[in-house]
């Protein structure tokens, strides 16, 4: 991409950014995610990050899933809940979580308002892995994950 | 570093983070910079980018700066103006600016209150060039980027 080519100033709406196209994920029939959008801010080619942002509306949630890969998050609205590997944490605006590589994760919007967050990742990455059904039955073992994944988080 | 040595979660108070230092940058006798924090939000070994914040007082300004690797930038706080290239823009919260390769850029607090921006970078990057009397003069024969630099863009 030739420097002429990059737009240098993109307005934002609310949570909606001029040039950025807002891609919804298709529900799923495992309801690994839900309701959750997904708008790439910065991707180029002479970057080696990433940046996405994420929006979860009330109660909905991101796919659990684990890669080799890092997420650097920075919550930008609202609030909600995290998994990052055993621990389950309430997440407030602007707080930082980072996801180790390998790590299970996912973020829900638990409390009743949309939880937006930025993530940065590798332009160069892996693809996601999504749990098996012994995997679900490793977390869900933990009643702390449990309440999380029934979208009931215990704090 | 090992997965175990990395903090999950850091919560932010107002525009703070837990266990991030906040380095302030010295007055700089060239007046190329003036009243801007910086603090490094997230930096790996994994991570081909990193995320920092910076955040730049009333009347303050970032260094005026050109270098190889890009900017790519999200204002987190506030409002104030920026030069990129030849381009002078007002900016507000959550509006994107794409700074290309060697570009001069600026970022300034004008509107009376402190402006706040993620600044997204590669991790391995040049280092920053710093304008001649040449390149200074050459900038301020537009009238435009002139006001700017003086503190008192247009619009």
């Amino acid at each position: 991409m030739a420097a002429g080519e990059r737009t240098i100033h993109r307005k934002a709406q609310g949570y909606r950014w001029e040039g950025v196209a807002e891609l919804p994920y298709k529900e799923d029939g495992r309801a690994l995610f839900k309701s959750i959008t997904r708008q790439v801010l910065f991707s180029d080619p002479e970057l080696r990050g990433e940046l996405r942002y994420f929006e979860v509306a009330p109660d909905g949630f991101s796919t659990l899933e684990r890669h080799e890969h890092m997420h650097a998050v920075l919550i930008l609205r609202g609030r909600g809940h995290c998994l990052v590997g055993n621990e389950v944490r309430p997440i407030e605006t602007r707080d930082l979580v980072t996801v180790p590589p390998l790590t299970w994760h996912q973020f829900r919007a638990t409390r009743g308002e949309p939880l937006g967050f930025l993530c940065m990742v590798n332009a160069e990455r892996d693809k996601p892995q999504l749990p098996t059904a012994e995997d679900l039955a490793r977390l869900q073992a933990d009643e702390r994950i449990a309440a999380f994944l029934r979208n009931a988080p215990q704090n």
